[in-house]
């Protein structure tokens, strides 16, 4: 079971309606791809790599849904797609990402016919998908490695399963240890305004029977102060040269209260988050979402605040690297100077990923 | 208008039933002691202050019930209602110190009859309430001198009117700058889990006609970080003699990500709620409260975590002193060493209350 997966019968792209659980465990379907981009602006699905992949499933399907019979006007119809897709999200990389490996099949292949290049748009999406399952479990393995027997370890938003294509990334880290019999425990933040934590991950913990406490977000520093936590792992949506985090918003705070004291504070980043071409993270741009995600909320069937609150709502922050710990790839868990360890590791993965293309 | 009120006219105890802002704006209604301790327990009020007034009020109200004919059977009645109006609520001190206030009326009092006896612990209980404005009135003119033209102030969970019998600590600093004219804004911070500062500081601003917005608490780092806030007023529900400060969970990731970033912290501290009897803020006992403020929660109609989540559910957290720039009090604006000013500012405030008993 996959969050975001193709139909091959079918052919639509199907993904767990997320906005619903852990009330509903439901899929969602798509057969087009302006469905696919709504899906994503209206977080059926979210976190960064599955993003990452529904986006490459909705290239896939735009290359279905396209008449074209030249290699030049799929080209421009499927551009046309992308831009409709990129617009959706703008802060995790892994879309922009994702999106572009799906355009150079057409660009780059040495295939003739239309139907052959709609064909390759296909398996490249599901590759992309696998890979992504395969490069979290060597995440999880990597992280996995730094908690010790018995550890209690915090866990901001959601970055499970349901945060990628399979298994997940901090959460996938946290599931590993906790097979490896380490006797963890796990403190999720809620994580609002979107309250990930508290609808996604203690749901998927208690499906891989991960013992959890779940906190409000304002609890954690609490935790921290007393001693009560050991390590924290976050994901990230887009990490920069410099090894800044942009990830979801609070993180920051985390970071800062973390380095206070001195617990190890370890971003999971897969290499496709990780953006070169931006030195620090204040180039990454913060994605302000609608103020109905702060004011929306009923507490004992009331409305939380007065009507037409003024509202301010950033998505993400970033962490500047001095509160990083190290950060855990695929490849190996990345420790200072970031600049140039984090670029050597992200490089190699990255010339493996284009050999295979 | 008050938040917490003795009617002499139908004798009893009115209070603004928070629970049901900002959507509705009503009075409760108390005619004993053991319903003003419920009062007290599920929230109809809640801040130090206005828990304190309450409690004074809820003896009062116990002086009343009592059919005692003699000086030592109405304390032991008295004594009695102390202990179950103290049981309430464990952090906040003003409770304890309005409690212990009203009994010394009936042990110091040269009063022969307990009708005068009764009479006067209302009039004590009534100085109490007038006090408290009085203090905030001093307190708001203090802390207003540390705001500059122009500033945006971050401010967590509700220390407005609805904390106090009226006008407030920290909301009152603020409230007493808009007044002045500076042309202030103020980030209010929701405050899960309560939500006090979506439902009852953001409600107070549009009465006092103050330009706020309402964020996550997870986004107020992200504006401390990006250079958006000036300075910080929190409140207090109790401070211990090192400065130490206990108050709404979430203050002390405030405080920390605050001098990280060069941000004064200013917790606004009625020198009541200062407890002299403690070193340092680890000795505050921290209440735990109900997990349904965590999960009791709908998102747009649904649930937010799995039935039968395993919750954490601390209400206060404590700020160490390092990270508090200046405290403010009635008096004057207390800076470092807390240890020795602090003490001296409250002896001296002590010293004019029990002049006046």
């Amino acid at each position: 079971m996959r969050t975001v997966e193709w139909d091959y019968e079918r052919h639509l792209v199907k993904m767990i309606d997320q906005r619903k659980l852990p009330s509903i465990f439901e899929f969602a379907e798509f057969d087009d791809y302006q469905g696919v981009a709504a899906g994503i602006r209206e977080m059926y699905v979210r976190g960064a790599p599955a993003i990452g992949a529904a986006g490459a499933f909705g290239m896939a399907l735009a290359a279905q849904q396209s008449q074209a019979t030249t290699r030049e006007s799929l080209l421009r119809e499927l551009e046309q797609a992308a831009a409709v897709l990129r617009a959706t999200r703008p802060t995790a990389v892994n879309l922009f990402w994702a999106i572009e490996r799906m355009l150079r099949v057409v660009t780059s292949e040495e295939l003739e016919h239309v139907d052959d290049i709609r064909q390759n748009i296909l398996q490249e999406a599901q590759s992309l998908a696998d890979e992504d399952v395969e490069i979290n479990l060597r995440m999880a393995r990597n992280g996995a490695a730094l908690v010790k027997e018995g550890d209690t370890i915090l866990h901001h938003c959601n970055t499970g399963s349901l945060a990628t294509v399979d298994w997940g990334t901090a959460l996938g880290v946290i599931r590993m240890a906790n097979e490896q019999g380490k006797n963890i425990h796990v403190l999720l933040d809620e994580t609002r305004p979107q309250l990930q934590g508290a609808r996604l991950s203690a749901w998927e913990c208690e499906q891989y029977k991960i013992p959890y406490t779940l906190i409000a977000d304002n609890a954690a520093g609490h935790y921290m102060r007393t001693g009560q936590i050991d390590i924290v792992f976050v994901g990230s949506d887009r990490t920069a040269a410099n090894g800044d985090v942009a990830n979801k918003i609070g993180t920051y705070k985390l970071g800062v209260v973390a380095k206070e004291n001195g617990i190890p504070f370890f971003p999971v980043v897969p290499t496709s988050t990780v953006d070169l071409s931006l030195a620090t993270g204040d180039e990454i741009p913060i994605e302000e979402r609608p103020a109905e995600e702060i004011t929306g909320l009923t507490f004992f069937g009331r409305p939380v605040a007065p009507a037409g609150a003024r509202v301010g709502n950033p998505a993400f922050d970033v962490t500047p690297h001095k509160y990083v710990t190290g950060i855990v790839t695929e490849h190996s868990v990345v420790y200072p100077p970031y600049s140039i360890n984090l670029r050597r590791v992200v490089e190699e993965e990255q010339a493996k990923v284009m050999g295979k293309v």
